[in-house]
């Protein structure tokens, strides 16, 4: 006779039958995953009757919990300054944590961004930052504490400790479609981020066709899921809402996208990717409670501030902030087929192009090419002449060109010179 | 790069999002999860999306014939007489098979019946017949041939070639509580019996609270479909839709069911047994093309020519068919506590019970004891008098008694003497 309390047959076929688990159930569940007493096969199976008939809220609080529960829990009531963190769904061209974390730090607030690893067709912000010669992602708690009271930013990975549930179901639901629901992304991120020991929190919730949620309703239901679980765990939690319909800023990649983020720190870069760092820090400094205007923050770009810090910061991890940064070996050009309007460039056919070009993985094992990705020339209002250079892709290996330009393949429009093109606004809506 | 065709993470993300699989799909992923490219926590995802968003006509069929594909086939036509096999859905005291098989055999029409192993409160055929000392249950391919030609019948363990992505499927689905759906029951079922070769088939489909199907509804809806799938494969196939909301005869278990079913070989025997042996024994000669009317059927019970056949078949297997069949050590009565007319006996209460007295098996690699089981001592509409014995209790554990009796507890109700009672009919439906 088995000593667990519950049979994983018992507990699956509650939520097909589109019944609600107990929290002992969900209690028993993530701990059995987690020890290996309920196999991966009949998680995937709960996984996909979660995904298909959903859980309440009171049931994704309690999953959270119990993921929380499997491993450590990191806290900062010692440093003495407080903590606020930022955690983005996932987009194209999304190196707004670049530039972001030095921007708060520079204004005495504590930035702890531990990461975990990109997948897919939006890239990770660890992939980035190893772009710079030297720049390690892997550091001790220790090393984290050290970093935060020397420098007052650090973007890492996550250990091995922190809701190590989550990281196996993590790896399962990629292999298995279970990724894009409300239950399984919000429990992951929430219970990673309060794990993680800070004291707020801003998410920036990305909707449109390169994100995980393609309408405004999905959207709004997963920030205010999030919202409610890091409340609820006396997080000061706050979510925006931002456009996902084009890539962020003028590149999607690794090293192409740090050059970018230099330009912001640099007090230019493009006014999209400037606006939403300026916006987040903001909102990341009031829920810290030490807010700030946003004129004040925008000033810590173009003085100087912000790029002191995040000089330290990437030393701090061993990066030499001198080094030139890779470029890819080979690249070919998109040109514009008439003159007119750029009236869409479709963020998912961009993101999927860069990952096919070599910048992102399929596989957490693959290897990612620092210098791989696509540069675009012109934004969604832009007029165009024919024969003008739309997009560059970048590779070390010019074989992929062929599938990167099959996923650009009707992922853009040129409308007729003078049409009225509506340029959209990145901050949609706010959550709280 | 992959030299898959396909990618499950796609095939899964079609059917969850209410797709139709196409046949490239479907032969795919079943070869591939037969051979080990696809993982049983992908298989298991996409057989919970299934269960939850069905499949379409098409679909079953090509389910069906890819598990087909995934072995070899066996084919009987030198046999120089036509073959017929009955399945049922599987039922509390179903131990229809072990009369009938030698019963059509007396007719002229070889049975060729390979049954795999049972699971969970339906007790299994190979485990009733090895409660026959001698008795073996794996045979060669020549051994069936060579026993369907001396004796004309025969009951063994299908071999592992036949159909080995069902093999795969059902231990999968099993523990991940994706068991009793339309689409993967049929498909599981008819994969198996199209891919024996039988010329003709019957369905025993079950229906009641000891069957996989409830009502009467979903129990039309599985026959209908395994009927359709096994005349589009050119098996003559027919179904009878039977009752199973209370036990079939007197006995569930392994050795008590045998000695049931020699009482029905002599002649004797619980009426609803010996009907509905008859009834399918008639539907198998007919499918068969060799039609013969319920009354001359009936005589080869009671002039022991079936008898003699069964014989036979046991002893062409090893079996020694004059040894005493094994007892249980221990038995427990439960009494009836008022005069009364039985006006219920539920099947699943009776068949929990007899699994947890010893006589079935949680996990495939589980042993049986022979003699456990449940002996039934008054029918629904029986009249019965305080204190008689309502059912005896049998197995070599002790231990078990209070978890059976506590499966029985509410399975069972007295009504005030004189109250009527009508008397189920076994043969609910037939279709065709």
């Amino acid at each position: 006779m088995s000593t667990e309390p519950f049979d994983a047959v018992d507990v699956i076929r509650t939520k097909r039958d589109r019944g609600v688990l107990s929290p002992e159930q969900i209690d028993w569940v993530i701990d059995a995953y987690t020890r290996g007493a309920v196999a991966d096969e009949q998680m995937s199976a709960l996984g996909m009757a979660i995904f298909l008939n959903g859980m309440n809220r009171a049931e994704i609080a309690r999953w959270t919990h119990a993921m929380i529960e499997s491993g450590e829990r990191l806290g900062f009531e010692n440093l003495g300054v407080p903590t606020s963190d930022k955690h983005s769904t996932g987009g194209v061209g999304d190196k707004i944590t670049l530039p972001l974390a030095p921007l708060v730090a520079a204004f005495g607030v504590a930035v702890p961004q531990l990461s975990g690893r990109g997948l897919g067709h939006t890239g990770g912000t660890l992939d980035k930052l190893e772009s710079i010669p030297g720049w390690r992602a892997d550091l001790t708690n220790d090393e984290v504490f050290a970093q935060l009271r020397s420098v007052g930013a650090v973007i890492c990975a996550a250990g091995p400790n922190l809701a190590p549930a989550d990281k196996k179901l993590y790896a399962l639901r990629d292999v298995t479609s279970i990724v894009d629901c409300v239950p399984l992304i919000s429990s992951s991120i929430m219970s990673k981020k309060i794990a993680e020991g800070t004291d707020a929190l801003v998410l920036d919730v990305k909707v449109g066709s390169g994100a995980f949620m393609k309408t405004l309703d999905d959207a709004r239901e997963l920030a205010r899921t999030m919202v409610d679980l890091g409340t609820d765990a006396g997080v000061t939690t706050v979510a925006l809402l931002t456009d996902m319909s084009t890539p962020l800023g003028l590149t999607a990649g690794n090293a192409v996208e740090v050059q970018e983020s230099l330009d912001v720190l640099a007090g230019g870069g493009p006014s999209d990717v400037v606006d939403l760092t300026v916006a987040l820090a903001v909102e990341m400094l009031a829920a810290a409670g030490r807010p700030r205007g946003e004129d004040e923050v925008r000033a810590a770009l173009s003085d100087g501030r912000a790029m002191d810090r995040w000089r330290s910061m990437i030393a701090a991890q061993g990066g030499d902030v001198d080094a030139p940064l890779p470029v890819a070996h080979e690249s070919e050009q998109v040109l514009a087929p008439a003159d007119g309007v750029l009236s869409r460039l479709d963020a998912l056919a961009v993101g999927v192009a860069a990952w096919r070009l070599g910048a992102g993985r399929a596989r957490k094992e693959d290897p990612v090419q620092a210098g791989a990705g696509v540069v675009l020339h012109a934004k969604p209002g832009d007029v165009v002449r024919a024969g003008q250079p739309l997009l560059t892709l970048h590779t070390d290996t010019p074989e992929r060109f062929a599938r990167a330009l099959e996923a650009l393949d009707g992922g853009w429009d040129i409308a007729a010179p003078g049409t009225p093109v509506a340029r959209t606004h990145v901050v949609i809506d706010r959550i709280d």
